[in-house]
C-alpha cells in the first residue's frame, strides 16, 4: 500500500531535506533537523501525493490515509505521553500547509488544534494558568473559524472590541481570564450564527477539517492565478504538517527565545540572542517584558544553555552558515522550533563570509555567493537605525538607496538657498526636470509624486548617490499653499521628514541615521570578486566629481558621459537658450562658439580623473525644449534676459513642444538636423584630448551617437564626427586613437544590428530607452499601472529595474549576435540603469557583453554581481 | 583594341536596349529606337567602361578613345553632311550624362555644343534667324560655363537682368538680337574674369571638356552621398551621349510637336497631340503661340504626318503601351527625339489597359500591372483641374487624397455651425484631437500645422475619405486674431482656400474641382484583380456609414473597429467623463451601465451592415485623458456640467496627465486596471450579436485586445472577456462562435509572439504603433525631422506611409513565424494605416498574412495591390 504520511520525532525522521517535492519545503526541513539529532517537537507530514489524489478523486482521501494519520497520531501520543483530546494531558498540534514552492494564497498556520471545553481543562492543569489556556482557546477558535470555516476575522475583532470597551481596557493583553472565557462563548455563538452549525469540538474532526482546508487552499483563486502567471504546473499539490505544540509558558522551568549563531548586526563570531522565562514566542517579540540576553540563560538554565550551545555549533557546521534559531523550553526540556539561515546586515554578511573562509568552513567562491550584491548598497549609504520606531506616512518607489532627513521644500530655488547655507532639506516635487539638478545637489534627498525607477529624479538621484523616493502616487502637492497632503496627513514646508530610499518609505519626523563604513573585510571580498569576474565595470558619470567617486569605487572607465547635464550650469543655460532660439545657423554658431571652451574644460576635467581609462562620451541627447522654460512667467523672464520679444519666444517654445518627447526630436535626430551642435561637441572632445595628449596624458575618446535606429543616421553623423576629429587633431598636430560607436536603444537598431555594426566600432545598450520602446512604456507614466502589474504578477519585476530577459533581453541577444556577425571584435557594453542591477549584470555576462556601466554608487555591486555571473555559469 | 564608343544613326545602332550597363539607360534607348528604323538624330555613346578607366587611371582617357570619338564625329559629319566647327554648315551636338540608374547630382544636358563666333554665322545662315542663333549661343555659353566651368548661374542672370533693365523690358524673350549679341560678349568677359582664361572657342576642346565634366559628375559629393545612402556600388561609372542637334525653327518646312498614341486624359484610342511649325520644343511648352492639334499636321505636312502615324503605331506595338513622343521636323525631315511610356490619368490608365487586353495587345496580368494601385485614388476623390493656374502658398504632407475648397475656420465648433447650414469650410488647426471629429466631419478638408502621416487628423481624414493636409510646418496659426500666416501670406477666417490632399499643396482661392467617376472598365479590371489575389481585404470602420462605404468598395469584413470613437458622441461624452472622474468602481460602473445600451446599438448597426462577414472589434485603446478637456476654461465648464468641484476635477485631470501618452496608460493597461470598462464593452458586443442571432443573422465577433506586450496581459484580459461573453450568451440562450485575439503593435509582442500565440486566436499588426515604437518616432512629432530625413535620403520613404521592411517588417516576419510555430492556423492580418499602401500590401502578401485592413477609400487600392503581389511573386 502507498505511504502518504511521514513521521518525524525522537531523533529520527522518515523524510529528509532531499524530499521537498514529496514533503514540501517545511516538512522536508523539519525532517532534516530531526535526523540531525536536534530536539524538535515531533509530528508528521502528509505528503503532496495525498493532495494530488484528493484532487484527482473528487476530493476523496486515498485509501488508508485516515488510518495512517491515526497511527501517526498514536505514535505522537506515545512519544509525548499525551492524548489527543485527553482532558487531563491533552496533545495539541499545529497544522501548516507546505508546498515545494511557497506561494501567496496558501493556508496560514493553525495553532493549538485539539482544544475544546474538555481539553482546555487539561491545559489549565498543565500550565497552571487559566488565562493563558483560555486565551489559547479563543485564539484557536478565531484562527480556525477564519481559515477553515471562512468566518471573517473582523467579526471576531468586533467582539473583542466590545469586550474591551465594557472593561475599559485598551490592549488584548489586559483582558482577564473571565473576559476571555466569555469571549470563547460569544465566539462560538458567532460561528453558529454565521455557519448554522456548532463550532466543531471533536479534535479529530478539527484535524480533518484543517487538513481538507490545506488541500483546498492549493486550488483557491489566488494560488491558481499565481501559478498561471508564473507558468507553474497545477498538479504538484501541497503537503500538510501536523506538529505537536510545545509551550514555554508553563512555569519557571519553561521559556522561549530567539538566537543567532553570530552577531547579525556586526558579524562578530559570538553567540547572540534573547529569551524570556515563562513566556511564549510572541511575548519576546511583543516587548512587554524585557528579554534577557542569551548569556544569562547560563545562569537560569545551565543545562539547557549548554545543550543550546552545542546545537547552535552543530547547526552552523551542518549548514555552513550563520543560523537564526527559535527555541522553547517546556518544563526543562529544550525544543528547537526552527533553524534557518539568519538575516544579517550587509556589514555582518561580509564579515561572516570572509571569517568563514578564514575558518576553513567555506571557500572563497561560496563566500562571494553568500553576499547578495544588492546588499552592498547598505555599506555605501546611511541607513535608518533598525531599532527606531517610525511613523511611515506613505510609500513610493525606492529609486535611490540610503536614508535622508531634512526639512521639506517644494522648489529647487529654495533647496539651493537653504542647502548652500548648510541647511538640510528634502526636495519634494511632482516630478523633477533637468532644471532641478542644482536643487537636487543641495538636498539630502528627493521625493517625487510621479515617475518610475528610471524617471529623471531616479536617474539623477542614483547618479549623485542621493537618497530618492519617486512615484509616491498618494502625494498631493499644493506648492501654492506650501504643503503636501498624503493619506490624510498634512506636511508643511519646513516640517522635517525622513526618506528611506531602500524601501521607498516616507517617514514623518527625523529618524536616527547610521553612517556607512567600508570595512577591511569588504576590501578582501571585493578583491576576490575582481579576481574572477570577466565583465569590465565602468561608470556613468558626467562630472569630474562623479568620475572620482566611481574610480574610488573601482570603476574601470566611463561608459556613459552625458553631455547635456553640462548644459544646465548657471553660466551655460542662457547661452544654450540663445543657441536654441536662434533663427539661423550663423546665430546658432555664435552661441556654440561660446559653449565650446566650457565643454572643452568639462571634458578635460573628466579625462584627467580617468587617466589611462576609456571614456565614452554621448553627444547631446534630449530634445531642445528640455532646456527651455514652460510657464508663461518663466518665458517672460527668459525673454527679458535674452532681450527677445516675448511673443517670438513663445512661438519658438510652442514650436518645440512635443506630444511624446521620448519619441521626439532628440538624439542623433538633433545631430542630423543641427549638425553644428554635434560638431561643437566633437571639437571640444578632441581639443581637450589633444591638449592633454600634449601634456603626456593617454586618452582614447569614444564618441557615442545616441538614438540611432537606421544605419544611415549613423553614417551621416559619423562622417561629420570624423571630419571634425581629423581637423582638430591636425590643428594640434596630435594623432589620437579614437572610436565612434552608437547606443543601441531603439528596437530597430537591435533588429538591424548587422547593418549598424558595419559603421559602429562599439555598441552600448541604452536599456532605459530600449525598455521603454520595447514595452511601449513611458518611464515617467508607467507608475499608473506598473505597481498594479507587479502586485498582480502580470510582470514579475519592474523592467526598468531588472532587464526583461524574455523581451528586451532577446533584442540584446539578437543585436550582439548580429553585430558580431559582421564585426567579430565589436566592443559591446550596457550603459542603461540596469548596468548596476545584479540580475541584469548576470544576464549581460551570459550574452557576452564586454562591460557594464552603472552609476558610481553601484560600481561595487556590479563588481560583485559580475563575479556571481562567473560562479553561476560554472555551477 | 577595346571598343569604347557606340554609334547610332541612319537606321542602325551598335547598341540596343539590352546594353544598359554599358551604355547607360539613355544611350541604350537611343540605340533601340534607331534599330527599330525610327528616324532619330544620329550620335554616339561613350561607354561606362571609358568612365571606369578614367577613374582607375588618374583621370586619363583609355588609349584610343580620342581616336574613336574623332572617327565617330567624322561618321556623324558624313551622315549629316555638316562639319563640327564648320562656319557655313556647322554640326552642333548635345552632350548628356547617362548612367545605368539615374541619380541626383549627375551632370545636366549641354545643348548647342560646337557654337563659337564662326559657327554661329553658319547657324544664322541655315536658320535665317539671327536672334535665334545668338540666343542659342548665349544659352550655350551660360550652360557650359555653369556645368563645365563652375561659374555660377546667378552671375549670368545678373547680366541679363541689367540688360533687360536698360532696355526696359521684362521677359528674356523680349531681348532683341543686338541685346543678345552684346550679352554673348559680356558673358565671355565674365568667364575670363572668374576663371582667368578665355571661354573655349574650339568645338573639340568644348567637347572634351564636356565629356570630362560628365565623367567627373559621377564622383561629385551629391552622387557619392546618394550612392552611399542607397548602398550602390561606386564603380559602375556613367556613359556620355553625344547627339546631333536638330532644329524645328528653320522655316516653314520645319516644326516641332509632342504627341500621345492614345488620349492621356480619357484613354480613348486615338492619336492625340499638338505641334507648332517653325518652332523649337520649348515654344510648344511656353504657350506663346497657340499650338495646332496633331490632326492639322495632315494639312501642313501631309507626308510627315503620314510618316508620324506609321511611327506611332509601330512604337505602340513595339512597346505594347501608350507612348509619349517628341518629334522635330527640320526642313521637311522628321526626327523622333524621344519615345517613352506616356503619363496618363488614372481613368485613362484603366481604359487603356482594359482596351489593350480586348485588342489582344497584352494579357490581363499585364493590364493589372499597368495600373499603379495608388493611381486609383484619383478615381475615388475629386481632383483639381490640371489646366488651372494655382497660387500655391504652402506645402504640407499629403495625408488624405483628393481636393477640397472652402472657407477657413479655426475650430470645430465653427466648422459644425457653418457646415450644418450647408456652408463649405476647411478646418485649419495646429493639430486635431478626438474632440474635433465632429468638426472634421462637417468640413470639406482639414489642414494642420503639425503631425505626420499617421497623426490624428491624417488617420481620421483618410477614414472619412476626406481631403487632408497635415504637418504644414510653415503655418503660424493665430486663432485669437482669426488668421494664419504662411510664408508671408496672411489668410483670414472665411478666406477661401483649396487643399490638394494628393500633393500636400495649400492653394489660395478656389480651384476648379473635377468630380470622380467609376467607369465600367474599372469594374472589369478590379474583377480581374479579385480573381487572382490571395489576401483578403478588410476595412477599418467605426460606424455603420463607413462600413457601408467600404463594403460598397469591396471590403470583405472589418479588420479594425475602434470603439473609442463611439465615446465622443455628444450624448456620450458627458457620461464618459463622469465615468473617468468617478472615485470608485461603483460610481464608474453606474456610468458604464448607461453607456452599455449605446455601445450595443453601435455594434448592432455595424454588424447589420457587415452581415455574414467577420468584424474585429478593438476594445478601448486611448488613454483616458484624451476624453477630458485641457484648458482651465473647459475644465470649469465641465465641472459645472458634471456638478463637481473644479479643484477636484483639476486634480483628476492633472493626475491623468501623461508625459508620453503614446507610451502611457492605454490599451489593455486600462483594461487591466479598470476591468469594468472592457467588461461593459464585451457585454455590449455579445448582447448585440446575440440579439441579431435571434433574428437569424450570422455573426462571428472577433474581440481584439490592444497594446499587449506580455503574455500575462493577454491572459488577464482574455479571462475576463470569456467570462462576460459566456455569461451574456447564456443569458440570451445563444451559442455563438467567437474569437479572442490581439494587436501586435508593441515590439515586445512581436519578439515573444510564440508565447502570445498560445493565448491569441488571431494577430492583427497595428503597424502605426509598431512603427512608432520600433523607430522610437512619435507620429505626432516626427514632422520636425522626417521631411529632412527623406529629403536627404536617410530614409527612402516615410515609414508611417510604407512599412519599413528592413526594420518593422523584420518584426512582422518574426512574429508571423513564431506565432504560427505554436498555432499553425493562426489568423494574421494588419490593421495599421499601411494596410492600404500598395508596397506594404505586397509585403504583407509575401510574409504570409491572411488579410489587410484599410480605410474604406483605400479598399480598391488594396484589392489591386494584392493582385500585383501575386503577379510579382510569379515573375
Amino acid at each position: 500500500m502507498a505511504k502518504y504520511v511521514y513521521f518525524f520525532g525522537d531523533g529520527k525522521a522518515e523524510g529528509s531535506a532531499q524530499m521537498k517535492s514529496l514533503l514540501g519545503g517545511k516538512g522536508a526541513n523539519l525532517a532534516e533537523m530531526t535526523n540531525l539529532g536536534i530536539p524538535v517537537p515531533p509530528g508528521f507530514t502528509i505528503s503532496t501525493e495525498a493532495c494530488i489524489h484528493f484532487y484527482k478523486n473528487n476530493e476523496q482521501y486515498p485509501e488508508g490515509l485516515i488510518e495512517e494519520i491515526e497511527s501517526n497520531l498514536k505514535r505522537l501520543e506515545g512519544l509525548l505521553k499525551k492524548g489527543f483530546g485527553d482532558g487531563n494531558n491533552p496533545l495539541l498540534v499545529s497544522v501548516r500547509s507546505g508546498a515545494a514552492v511557497s506561494m501567496p494564497g496558501m493556508m496560514d498556520t493553525i495553532l493549538n488544534l485539539g482544544l475544546n471545553e474538555n481539553t482546555v481543562k487539561g491545559l489549565i492543569n498543565k500550565s497552571k494558568n487559566e488565562r493563558f489556556a483560555y486565551d489559547s482557546y479563543r485564539r484557536f477558535i478565531q484562527m480556525f473559524s477564519d481559515v477553515v470555516l471562512g468566518v471573517e476575522h473582523e467579526f471576531f475583532e468586533k467582539l473583542i472590541e466590545g469586550n474591551k470597551k465594557s472593561l475599559k481596557v485598551k490592549l488584548d493583553t489586559e483582558l482577564n481570564k473571565e473576559a476571555l472565557k466569555e469571549l470563547v462563548i460569544s465566539y462560538k455563538k458567532l460561528v453558529k450564527e454565521k455557519k448554522g452549525f456548532d463550532f466543531p469540538d471533536d479534535p479529530r474532526k478539527q484535524l480533518k477539517m484543517a487538513i481538507n482546508s490545506v488541500f483546498e487552499s492549493w486550488n483557491n483563486q489566488r494560488a491558481i492565478t499565481y501559478r498561471n502567471l508564473h507558468n507553474m504546473p497545477h498538479d504538484l499539490g501541497t503537503a500538510v504538517n501536523v506538529q505537536a505544540m510545545v509551550f514555554g509558558n508553563m512555569g519557571n522551568t519553561s521559556g522561549t527565545g530567539v538566537c543567532f549563531t553570530r552577531d547579525p548586526a556586526t558579524g562578530e563570531n559570538k553567540f547572540y540572542g534573547e529569551y524570556l522565562m515563562n513566556a511564549q514566542g510572541e511575548d519576546v517579540v511583543a516587548g512587554i517584558r524585557t528579554p534577557q540576553t542569551i548569556e544569562h540563560l547560563k545562569l537560569d538554565m545551565p543545562d539547557n544553555y549548554g545543550e543550546l550551545v552545542k546545537i547552535y555549533q552543530k547547526l552552523e557546521k551542518h549548514y555552513k552558515d550563520m543560523q537564526d534559531l527559535e527555541f522553547t523550553i517546556e518544563e526543562g526540556k529544550l525544543y528547537l522550533l526552527q533553524t534557518r539561515t539568519g538575516a544579517r546586515t550587509a556589514m555582518a554578511a561580509v564579515k561572516i563570509a570572509v571569517d568563514m573562509v578564514n575558518e576553513g568552513l567555506i571557500d572563497k567562491n561560496t563566500a562571494l555567493l553568500r553576499i547578495k550584491p544588492e546588499q552592498l548598497d547598505q555599506l555605501l549609504h546611511p541607513t535608518i537605525d533598525p531599532k527606531e520606531k517610525l511613523n511611515v506616512i506613505a510609500k513610493g518607489l525606492p529609486a535611490s538607496p540610503g536614508a535622508a532627513v531634512g526639512k521639506v521644500v517644494f522648489n529647487s530655488q529654495k533647496a539651493i538657498e537653504v542647502g548652500q547655507k548648510g541647511g538640510k532639506v528634502i526636495l519634494v516635487r511632482r516630478e523633477t526636470s533637468p532644471e532641478d539638478v542644482g536643487g537636487m545637489a543641495e538636498s539630502q534627498g528627493i521625493l517625487t509624486a510621479t515617475g518610475g525607477m528610471t524617471s529623471h529624479a531616479a536617474v539623477v538621484g542614483r547618479g549623485m548617490g542621493k537618497c530618492c523616493v519617486v512615484g509616491c502616487n498618494d502625494l498631493a502637492i499644493r506648492e501654492g499653499e506650501g504643503l503636501f497632503s498624503v493619506n490624510g496627513v498634512i506636511v508643511k514646508e519646513n516640517d522635517v521628514i525622513t526618506l528611506n530610499g531602500t524601501t521607498g518609505e516616507v517617514i514623518l519626523g527625523a529618524a536616527t541615521l547610521i553612517e556607512p563604513q567600508l570595512t577591511g573585510e569588504f576590501k578582501v571580498l571585493i578583491g576576490w570578486a575582481d579576481s574572477i569576474r570577466r565583465l569590465a565595470i565602468r561608470t556613468n558619470a558626467d562630472t569630474p566629481y562623479d568620475a572620482k567617486v566611481a574610480r574610488d569605487f573601482g570603476a574601470e572607465g566611463i561608459g556613459l558621459c552625458r553631455t547635456e547635464h553640462m548644459f544646465f550650469g548657471a553660466d551655460r543655460i542662457p547661452i544654450v537658450r540663445r543657441m536654441i532660439v536662434a533663427d539661423n545657423k550663423e546665430d546658432r554658431q555664435k552661441e556654440l562658439d561660446k559653449l565650446l571652451p566650457m565643454q572643452k574644460s568639462d571634458f578635460k576635467g573628466i579625462f584627467k580623473v580617468m587617466e589611462n581609462l576609456p571614456v565614452t562620451i554621448r553627444l547631446l541627447d534630449p530634445p531642445l525644449h528640455e532646456f527651455l522654460p514652460n510657464t508663461d512667467e518663466e518665458i517672460k523672464k527668459m525673454a527679458k534676459d535674452l532681450s527677445v520679444d516675448v511673443r517670438v519666444l513663445k512661438d519658438k517654445v510652442n514650436s518645440l513642444h512635443e506630444f511624446n518627447p521620448m519619441l521626439g526630436h532628440r538624439g542623433c535626430r538633433l545631430g542630423i538636423t543641427y549638425p553644428e551642435i554635434y560638431e561643437m561637441q566633437v571639437q571640444a572632445i578632441f581639443e581637450a584630448a589633444c591638449e592633454l595628449a600634449k601634456e603626456g596624458q593617454y586618452i582614447i575618446p569614444e564618441v557615442m551617437i545616441p538614438l540611432v535606429g537606421h544605419i544611415n543616421e549613423l553614417k551621416f553623423t559619423k562622417d561629420s564626427v570624423i571630419k571634425v576629429a581629423e581637423r582638430t587633431m591636425s590643428k594640434y598636430g596630435v594623432k589620437l586613437e579614437y572610436m565612434i560607436g552608437t547606443m543601441i536603444e531603439v528596437p530597430r537598431a537591435a533588429i538591424t544590428a548587422d547593418e549598424i555594426a558595419k559603421e559602429a566600432e562599439f555598441f552600448s545598450f541604452g536599456t532605459n530607452d530600449l525598455t521603454q520602446m520595447t514595452f511601449g512604456f513611458s518611464r515617467d507614466d508607467a507608475g499608473k499601472f506598473l505597481p498594479f502589474y507587479i502586485a498582480n504578477g502580470i510582470l514579475e519585476r519592474d523592467p526598468f529595474v531588472a532587464i526583461d530577459q524574455a523581451g528586451v533581453g532577446q533584442l540584446i541577444k539578437i543585436a550582439v549576435q548580429k553585430g558580431r556577425s559582421v564585426r567579430p571584435k565589436l566592443k559591446v557594453g550596457i550603459c542603461g540603469e540596469h548596468g548596476g542591477e545584479p540580475q541584469s549584470v548576470e544576464f549581460c555576462h551570459k550574452v557576452g557583453l564586454d562591460y557594464v556601466s552603472c552609476s558610481p554608487f553601484r560600481v561595487p555591486i556590479a563588481r560583485l554581481a559580475a563575479s556571481h555571473a562567473v560562479l553561476k555559469e560554472k555551477a
